[in-house]
């Protein structure tokens, strides 16, 4: 157990409720019970693997006598032709398992290695590339793992471990001095082990944020001019976040504005799979 | 209870339980226990509208005492501006559900919008846009209704309620007449109420399917001109189905091949959101 | 995993829960904790098995210490006497499971059993024996299974996997051709991978389900020469079920009118237990 | 709640969940969604009513816009042509719930019915009927009420709540001793607030129950002049209980050897559902 | 499994998800994920272990590569500066896993350490020391098993396995003969397995519960004195409990009135943890 | 919902599950189903009210017909004599929900009580009182919530949500450096949201602690004078912790040392039940 506990697995249940319901039918009606099957997975593209585990979770679950074998570890980069895992085990149920770990281990490499992009764009640097809470259901310990495996650092898991004051709270809060406000209120309230951070848009709320003692200010889709002003402003005294749309092509000069970290949604909601198939020798054992 | 029973609601306790874990520190740090708030969704873009039920059962989970009242019904087709939903209840809980609402609500519409746009473009056709099991773990009920609300029909929705003989199936069957042999045994055991699916990626194929008695016929990457001399072929004997790498600019061409259906994973794995906004007003009660 | 996935365990885990609850007190109160048994299966009827993998979850959930060798397969004809399983392990967890495990197998072996008696007295004829909706709640998959060890075939799984339109479904539609609209509504909308089957008990309304198209026609507690006649009428343009109070001693009668399918509600829900006996060989490791 | 917490409940939802799976395809296909329904459940046979509580609970999961209104109360006597609930909802979810709600009526009522003729058949002795722990698999405390329902009482409900020491707990013990054995050692070790049941085959064995201190003996399969003997030994320093292929028309003779208590299996296990039809009259609202 | 089947289990469950969420940053930020550990349990109080398995569990669910391997069984007396446990595994793991398995250790055993003490206070008198249902949500079979590995015994585990008649009950049923009434009702309603126990708090409501047949008769918070009395006046015809307020220095005195049963709830809510101290050496593999 | 979302739900769901099983059989054998009851609950002590919501939760999953309405809120103190809560329905699930719904507010109120002496004994200082994460499995939210509403505040709420490095964990860095490296580690590591915490035992590690950029400081059983000392060491630039055995009498020195937090394991391990009186009045309807 490298990663969290029990909401993945139950994901991946859920998924294979969902999709194997009560048997699959085609292995069931067309391969014979004691067919028996070896298998390989090969990158069909250069990338960063992530999602290992959930992949042998699944063929565990569906047959624990599957025997999955990985010859990469995540985080590796691997090139266009490596072989990445061997599948032993008998056909059927390695048909029916195929699909749904296939498609975990292509979803977090691209993820890991969109991931590694970001962070290759933005070397030499001081910017960190961080993540967002727009994960999938379910898989959000998964995707998070695959942006740390990219190079990628983590943002708050959810709503219970970090403050984020957003223009929302701001907006219910209210007022001239709302940022103040809001932030001595999570100061005085939220736990001390939390960082407090508050979601700015114009230098004026930032300086506002830096005196009333933020930890961090997100500095909500300001151009790459007025962060630059803000990170002079906030000197040292809090960290500073780029925030929204955020892209590979433009990461770069936000990341020499000298915002210490760089927040991108697209790591988890928008990475493309990473191609990699799955081709089975089957025999009669 | 308008789709399936059960599983998309413990997808959604999932993303919940991962995302408010103990408790949504920010809200209840800055925002009175006795605030209250009204809210509105409003559509930044037009599109077709899925997932109200979903997201009703988001604030249901979070705070019965959240009010949900929709402007629209599911399929309902909206344009830039229109407000669909608004919101009433305790500050705090409405600002806790709502990413997780209007995650789902966006997502769905994406793909119910989709699904409008590939229906569209087939339009006067015989071609039926049908979807795929490339669904997001534990919501491939929510994916497949949007489907519908956008127009299209849905495919199996798992491994266990149809038959469909892929590539590595017939791999594992092997010899010469490994199509029929598949057909044939597919016939012999599964369920009389399903019918038989095979793919092929070849004329002789195609013919052997037919003579094998299949009942529909998945032409696998195959180019349009194929395409059509398959349908010839197949003559109204099984249906056709066009599967691989079909986009909005290409559908067309492929219904115009005469197939009775066009399978498109795009539908649920690659549906941009919609985009919807969410705003609150807040007062103490 | 050779049959689907979760259900039946979920049922399983159940039954365990309410049968041990917090203890067995009896094993626990009288029998030594260091106390090991040997234990084996043996056949009091003559029959066919099913079930052996129910019965080894059972023992694995209980203790999983306890090994279970089986001695025959699932869907293997059995005499009285023969001996189909034995068992090892701790006394306690032994006695603790027995009831459990026998209890499934017992159940399942008899729906089995009585499958085989149906399909040998159809022998000759071309009718399918099939199953119903009518199971124990969570062990459908499981009692489906049986039947196909018995020689069976399956009907639907449940509601999502198949469409049968039946007499309320026609009452809720209404009107003289109500049978063509519910066909046509059926093919509209439901996914094109599954057959539609419609329940008529005239041969009037059998000619209006072959015209409107319908793949499957289940023939509601008509006569045998009602039957023939519809078998007539349908001329191989779809499939006839025969349906309603089948029992072992009418099934041949029914089977010879030339049905394609005969469907037993019996076999799930009425058939006895098979007769199988545990005795345990207690020892002191 | 009038009765057990929880595990009914689960291996109801299990049974909605493998009937329903992702939907009604065939409600959903062929009735509008705006359809509503009204129906009422009608007795075809006379008998004891259990289950309300059941049905009731399947109604509200599948759709809380259903409304079921009971017009008798569980335990009370209906005679053929009685309407015992009026149903009034949406016709698609009124259609999918049906089969499961009336099932379970039908099957506990049953199980009340059966109760009542053999409570009947020993009226005037002083036999108390009970059940015992041969039940369906999650649905041991809704058959266990039935049971309460129809007249009878029940025995323990599982293995620990109750102490009752069997042939194979007896030879795990050994010696010519084993019955005193037995009972000192679960007298010695299991809550005082058990009392202590054994099965005895023989009077010599009786004999020795009584010495030990046993508060029930089990009579297990003895001849009727075999139990009057064990009675008169016994002499009201036990209770004692019959068991063993006790039928309707043989439980008289038993109950007049004196017994206390007669245990019958087939109360949950053999008893025929009680015949109740579920008409509907669709309208569209 | 030698105790109870998943209750505790799933509370364990609970509490690894709440602990551990999506992950341990401390040990995952600072220790290198190869590190392997070991690690031994040493016991810095003298005491009664009990709560092996239960370690064992979180162990094994926190990460299967862990070896725990006990050297005292549960039931033992242990020493100060025993050592109880060994460990192995990767060292992130067992860093994560500790402190859950620990507290349970130590509480566990500190039941079992203060049921010895309350045992060895009444030894040589009749007097058995039972548990009461004030336990931990969840843990309940767990901490009935620490008073059995402590020489206690076990009352009821909870309100479906034995009868209880207590003050709001008799309040409930009203009138000068309540206790009559309320035993009576017992006696007919409940199954003919359980003992009928009753709470009195005078002598007159002893003699009445003697007359009317209890099994047992709980004396609460009476003086010693009035129990002894209480004991000669119910002359052996039922069992006496003593309840309320027992303290290890008024235990033996208790014990002497010649009452069968004492029932401690601090065995299970109060008993003080038993200090286990978990030490690791940790190097690289 | 005002806090943590569902795990504390299902620790209840699982006290309920084991205490009522298949049903409260003195309930149902003594109280007619028909009684009705009403009830209050009034205060046997003073203190801080905890636990509404929890109560609330158990009533109604037991039976939805109970009417609880509370007179104080969380938070609330309370007096001697006050009546806080009033219940109304049905005589037998008011009985049976009783005990569950008394613990758990006895039991967090107690914590809240513990929570606000400590509070009022370090009145004047700077020092805020912290929770740890020694608490009950499954109700970690309702106890940290019992923390707030005690004036408290909390500390991190398990492993993922917050980085303290401790003892064990610098045993596996190890070297001379061990805090510097581990304190880097972290930070390059975890998610920039979260604030770094190291225990340190010496001044000497105080300083490294301050050097490496600690955000947190916690002195591990430090004397008073050495706190002190550390404190002064720190001069503001990382917060300060004192932890490890302080007691209600202990706390007001060790506040006067200038630490910034006092964390208390006992708020939630050792706080006493506040005594609550449940009280029915049973009648008829």
């Amino acid at each position: 157990m490298s990663i969290g506990f029990a909401t993945w697995q139950a994901a991946i249940d859920l998924a294979l409720a969902e999709d194997i319901g009560d048997g699959d039918v085609t292995a069931q009606s067309t391969i014979p019970a004691s067919a028996t099957a070896t298998g390989e997975m090969l990158m069909k593209q250069a990338g960063v693997i992530s999602g290992l585990e959930a992949a042998r979770y699944v063929f565990a679950r569906v047959d624990p006598a599957i025997e999955m074998t990985a010859l990469v570890r995540d985080g590796d980069v691997v090139e266009v032709g490596d072989i990445i895992v061997r599948l032993a085990g008998p056909a059927r149920t390695l048909l029916t398992a195929e699909r749904t770990a296939l498609n975990l281990l292509q979803r977090l490499s691209g993820t890991a290695t969109m991931t590694a992009a970001f962070v290759g764009a933005v070397s030499g640097t001081n910017a960190i590339i961080v993540d967002t809470r727009k994960t999938t259901p379910g898989l959000r310990a998964l995707e998070k793992q695959a942006v740390r495996h990219g190079g990628g650092n983590n943002h708050r898991f959810g709503l219970s471990d970090g403050v984020l004051i957003k223009d929302n709270h701001l907006a219910a809060i209210g007022g001239p001095d709302r940022v103040t406000k809001a932030v001595r209120a999570a100061r005085a309230n939220a736990p001390h082990t939390m960082k407090i951070e508050v979601e700015v848009t114009t230098l004026a709320e930032t300086a506002e944020a830096v005196a009333a003692g933020a930890d961090i200010i997100m500095l909500d889709n300001m151009s790459n001019d007025e962060m630059a002003e803000a990170v002079k402003l906030v000197a040292g005294q809090a960290l500073t976040e780029a925030s929204g749309g955020v892209r590979l092509d433009t990461v770069r000069a936000i990341a020499e504005t000298g915002v210490d970290l760089i927040s991108v949604g697209a790591l988890t909601h928008s990475a493309p799979s990473l191609d990699i198939s799955l081709n089975f020798v089957i025999g009669d054992s």
